[in-house]
């Protein structure tokens, strides 16, 4: 089993390197080697005796597409994405790297089919940005992508293509979208949604956070571990009773920032709550009331998506995960 | 008022130039000048004594798209694609014609709206097509497009492209779902849907036709002469009412062939159906299983865009149009 991961470098890219090496194996296949691929060359990972191979590429690069695929790897998982804001901030740059580069990808792959037969299973991160307000609660599947980023725009156009090019039979595709990443390990970013990671991240460490929304905002989360879960659960699942509606909301748990803080309260107590600082900002409580407020993802548990159960799991995970079981 | 159509030899386009030319106003501004551009040059409609320029083009090919806005049209029609079949045979073509091409004049008119601030209103043809099977009967507007053609897929993506370009300033856009038009007048053509205006068309006038699937099929409607008019009131109407959702479903007449049988009773008797000769053909009633048997068309019916109410109206607009109110 040969893995390509394009976006490697990124916080899931390096999770589900790490989770791949440790389980050996996928789709019941040894995992003999990887291909890690960002704009700056990812890390080896620890542990792992296959071949290794580290790339420092720029998918949108003319040929870049077609070398990366020259082995001819058997899963790729494509994670690869200039983040919302700057998508927003800089129009050409997102549509370059967001669209074109993965229609390259996926372009590449259809001429590698047609020339040998290449067949690869190709495992999209898509995001719930594809949604746009106004939307119900909760958001059934065959809700229509509405997106009020370019961001969303250019996920909800690279599902259309890679359910596709799966149609016709170029590629094996899925794409999953993904719920909003929580907790977030690492240092705040100055994301708009950021938030929702640091009035926990900093607490669970004896630090401040600033929460910038009411308590009723409500949002659609997972953990770091489900979202990898997905991505590998995706890449080994029986994609023949997916049937041509290739992209899927994942499960998650739907929770208002009042919840999140509750769940905070029972993990860590009332000290950590009391390190939460509320500054409201208009601006961003504005955007916030045109995120999903979460789905039904009655198609992705049907087929074997699992995602935390409570707010109370996802601080659980992170502190097994992040902080060595030490709140 | 100044008009671009793009694909102005098509059907539908030479139908909307006469209207216009009729009209002689747009949006309650004389109409002073057409630009008509298709692969081949379309003729000059009678009875126009504005300027008018007819081009004939390939709008994929480079720098085509800025050229035809140099003049600055206040409105454009875009209906130019590849139809179905062919976007289906011809991969590269389909996606280089329907999505690459009409990128193109979509990022010419971001440029041009850099430069001088450029702003036109694009109304542009989309279709039914962006839905695939299994669909609820209505559809409702807020259903998710999940194509199964290529076509489709094209569509798709520039709807969430028009929204985009539109949400972002550069120009005011709005995505005009069309049901299949019925009667299509002119010759019988190889469209697989041929045999919704065939069974009609030609019995009007004498001729045998061939109905290839069983009276129980159901589908979507509307007249060219509705279809026109939805173009029409898109280039018009204040679209300041419509918001960021700016694809719309349009209504029609949902009827069964059966249906389609029992009005043609009425309007032109027992020796018209007498002339339809029943042929099933598994391929095609297979095809027709998998398209849109009806939509809701709220938002467009609230925002004014109507079409007829039964399938007699349909016959009769086809009757006075095309056959000089002789049936």
């Amino acid at each position: 089993m040969h893995v390509l991961t394009i976006g490697a470098a990124g916080m899931l890219g390096r999770k589900l390197t790490q989770r791949l090496v440790q389980m050996g194996e996928l789709a019941g296949k040894p995992l003999e080697a990887l291909t890690l691929v960002d704009v700056v060359a990812p890390d080896a990972p620890e542990g792992f005796d296959g071949h290794c191979r580290l790339v420092a590429a720029d998918l949108s690069a003319p040929g870049t597409a077609a070398q990366l695929i020259q082995s001819r790897p058997d899963v790729i998982f494509h994670f690869a994405a200039i983040v919302s804001g700057e998508a927003e901030a800089d129009f050409e740059k997102g549509y370059r790297i967001n669209l074109d580069a993965t229609r390259d990808l996926f372009e590449a792959i259809r001429h590698a089919h047609a020339a040998d037969g290449y067949f690869p299973r190709v495992v999209f991160a898509s995001s719930i940005a594809v949604m746009g307000a106004p939307l119900p609660y909760p958001i059934p599947d065959d809700f229509h992508a509405t997106p009020l980023t370019s961001y969303g725009t250019q996920k909800a156009i690279t599902e259309l293509l890679l359910a596709d090019y799966t149609r016709r039979g170029f590629f094996d595709g899925i794409g999953i979208r993904l719920p909003t990443i929580c907790i977030r390990p690492g240092k705040p970013n100055k994301a708009a949604s950021g938030f929702f990671s640091s009035i926990l991240r900093e607490p669970l460490v004896g630090q401040e956070a600033v929460l910038p929304v009411p308590d009723s905002v409500r949002h659609w989360h997972t953990s770091p571990r489900s979202a990898v879960s997905f991505m590998i659960h995706a890449a080994s699942m029986d994609l023949s009773k997916v049937g041509p509606r290739r992209n899927l909301s994942m499960p998650g748990v739907s929770a208002t920032v009042g919840d999140q803080i509750e769940a905070l309260r029972r993990v860590a107590g009332e000290d950590a709550v009391k390190l939460i600082r509320r500054e409201p900002d208009p601006d961003i409580t504005r955007m916030c009331e045109g995120w999903a407020p979460g789905f039904e993802a009655k198609r992705a548990r049907e087929l074997g998506f699992v995602s935390e159960d409570s707010f109370d799991d996802i601080i659980r995970a992170h502190v097994e995960d992040e902080l060595g079981g030490m709140p």
